[in-house]
Order: structure tokens, then C-alpha cells, then sequence
């Protein structure tokens, strides 16, 4: 509605692009860079620019990194016998995050989404199998999220690795903790029923 | 927390830096940024560079415009006598948006705030008392935010201008359109109350 001068439309448009920033946001975020010093302004170019020059994926999990193999599967102490699958590396982070997970990780990049013309030769299953041929794995950890396209991608996964000798298992859905059961949805409360543990026999 | 490639790091940090991102939100657009196209990624890049180069200062009221002069300064179908201050660039939209204003602007990029050390030499004040000598203005409108810093900056302008014969005026604060007397603040709505407008005699 308002006319700007092209630049900062332009850069109003560039931000309006990114997740999560509307249109509002986006003109807030272009004025702050007007207000910047031109070092500044420099500076912010040259990390996205750097970060495109130099990220690349891991040539084993495909998790990202600069070098040819990434961080965790480069230190030793991981346990190169087990692998989590997970959809992208910001899930991967989220996972590591937590310091309770000391395996490998395999990234899909994606989940099975047939909807969006996803298949999966479109992620990185194909090369999950290839991994499982040549590493010495045995236990494969299904953790894509906990939606119909990564609920199904998990089932295809699991489906494809009946055949072999690897205890395959999906992460456990539930109840929040510190969540609510009043509040929980319908789904998630019957998963948590259905996933219940028996303290008496398998608890802690 | 966990450890990202040094380039992402740095784009994480960079993002962190805008206003209104947090942390979580900085890594969600570095990896927006990962997973973007090499292309969009310059473009993005160089739409922060081109602002920085072409992004200028209206020598008339100090707009921001990538000529000598900004647009409106340079309508001429603009009430050249009419004078509004603000304290921003981002509040000029806001009012021109409002499509009722016709007159010119000035912008100050600032107001008086002691606590941060700025004074009135560190905003474009001086410059308004230039234009004021140079030009034929009748009427000027504070326009400055509704804060303490915004208040005490329409007060001493007001107060230069005593002695010159310009009708100077504040814009009205009091209840929102659309708003709820009851969720408003006490001052504003003590405000509200001081401000209001006699219907048998002034009112529309």
C-alpha cells in the first residue's frame, strides 16, 4: 500500500519470504537494516552468503556439516550400532539436545509425502538401506515426527527393513511431560493409551 | 548448547541480532537460508547490500529515499504549509497510510531520552527550526510517540516555538477505535477524559 523506494521493497519482499515473518515483521526487519552500519549490513550479507559457500551434507547421515563427514559420526565415542532416523537436522539438534542419545543419525531430508509429490527416492531412504549393508548396525530408531507424512514414512521404512535382522523401533508418543491431560488432544491421548507401560513388569 | 558448523553459528548470531528474533527463531531462519536456493540466497544477500548503498536521508526532512529529495517533498501536490514531526520513518508510513494527511513531514530519527544520552542536538530539531526560517510554514503537528521520550520531545519543540507565529499542535491520544474502556490504561483513558470534545459546540 505504501510506496517504498525499489530497494526497500525489494528487501521488504526478501524478509517477507523468510518463515514466520509476515508482512509487518518483514518492513521491521528492513528498516532495522537501513538503521545498521554499513559493517553490520556487510557482516549479515556475508553470513548467509558463507553459509551457502560452505555447508554441505554429511556424506554418511547426511546431517549437515563443512567437512566430508560431519561431527557425530566422526567421534569415536559414539555407538556406530545404533541409528536414528530422523527428517532434518534441526530434528537431529533437537535429539542432541537432549545428551540422553549416544548413536548415529541417518537424515531423510523429507518425509513421504504424496500429497506434495514426495516418493521416497525423493529423501534419503535409499541411502539408509545402502548404510545398513555396509555398517555393522543393530538397532535402527524410527523418530520422524508425529505426522501422517512422517508416520508414514516410518511404516514404509519399517516395511522395508522386515527382512533383516535389525531391531527396528519408533519413538514413543504421549503426553507431554509437564503437559495436561485435560488439555492433550484426542489423538495423543488414545497413543499414550496405547503405549502405556506396565510399572510392575517393565517399568523403572 | 549444541554445536553448529562455525558459518552457521554466525548466521545464527546475525539473525539473533534483528529485533524480535530469539534464539529458536534465528536457527529456524539459518536453516530456511541453508535449504534455499543458491540463487535466492544472493538475491537475499545482495537486497541487504543494495539497501545499504542506496538508502539515503530527503535533505529537505530527512525521509529516507535514494534521491536528494524524498517523494513527498517532491509532490507537488502536497500542503507545502503543513509541517508533521516524527519521530521515524516506519511512523511517516503509518500516517501517510491513514491517506487523511497532505501536508509534508520531518523526521527527527529520534527523541529526546537523557537516560540514553540523547539530547535535543543528537535528533534532526535544529533542522526543523532551519526549515521553519526557509520555508512558509503555518501549521506544524507533534507527532511524536505517546511515551515519555515522545512527549518530552513534542514539549520542548512546542516550547522553541513559542516565540515564532506557527499554530503547533499534538495529535490526540485517547481510547482506540474499536477498543474497550474497560481494558484500557488509566492513562490513557485519563487522557481520554481530558481530551474530549464538547458535541454541541465543536464536534462533527
Amino acid at each position: 500500500m505504501t510506496k517504498f523506494i525499489p530497494a526497500i521493497t525489494k528487501l521488504i519482499e526478501e524478509f517477507s519470504r523468510l518463515p514466520g515473518v509476515g508482512k509487518k515483521s518483514a518492513q521491521r526487519l528492513a528498516f532495522h537494516i537501513i538503521n545498521m552500519e554499513q559493517s553490520e549490513a556487510v557482516a549479515f550479507a556475508e553470513a548467509i552468503l558463507d553459509v551457502k559457500r560452505k555447508v554441505r551434507y554429511c556424506e554418511r547421515c547426511f546431517n549437515i556439516t563443512d567437512q566430508q563427514y560431519c561431527d557425530i559420526c566422526t567421534d569415536y565415542r559414539r555407538d556406530t550400532t545404533q541409528i536414528c532416523v530422523v527428517e532434518s537436522p534441526r530434528d537431529l539438534i533437537a535429539i542432541e539436545n537432549t545428551k540422553e542419545y549416544h548413536g548415529l543419525y541417518h537424515v531423510l531430508h523429507g518425509a513421504i509425502s504424496p500429497l506434495s509429490g514426495i516418493g521416497p527416492n525423493e529423501i534419503k531412504i535409499r541411502e539408509l538401506i545402502i548404510r545398513l549393508q555396509n555398517e555393522d548396525v543393530s538397532e535402527i530408531i524410527l523418530a520422524t515426527n508425529p505426522t501422517i507424512e512422517g508416520e508414514a514414512t516410518a511404516m514404509y521404512i519399517s516395511k522395508l527393513l522386515k527382512a533383516v535382522e535389525i531391531d527396528v523401533s519408533r519413538i514413543a508418543h504421549g503426553i507431554p511431560v509437564g503437559g495436561d491431560l485435560e488439555y492433550a488432544d484426542e489423538v495423543t491421548l488414545a497413543k499414550a493409551m496405547e503405549g502405556r507401560r506396565h510399572l510392575n513388569t517393565s517399568g523403572q
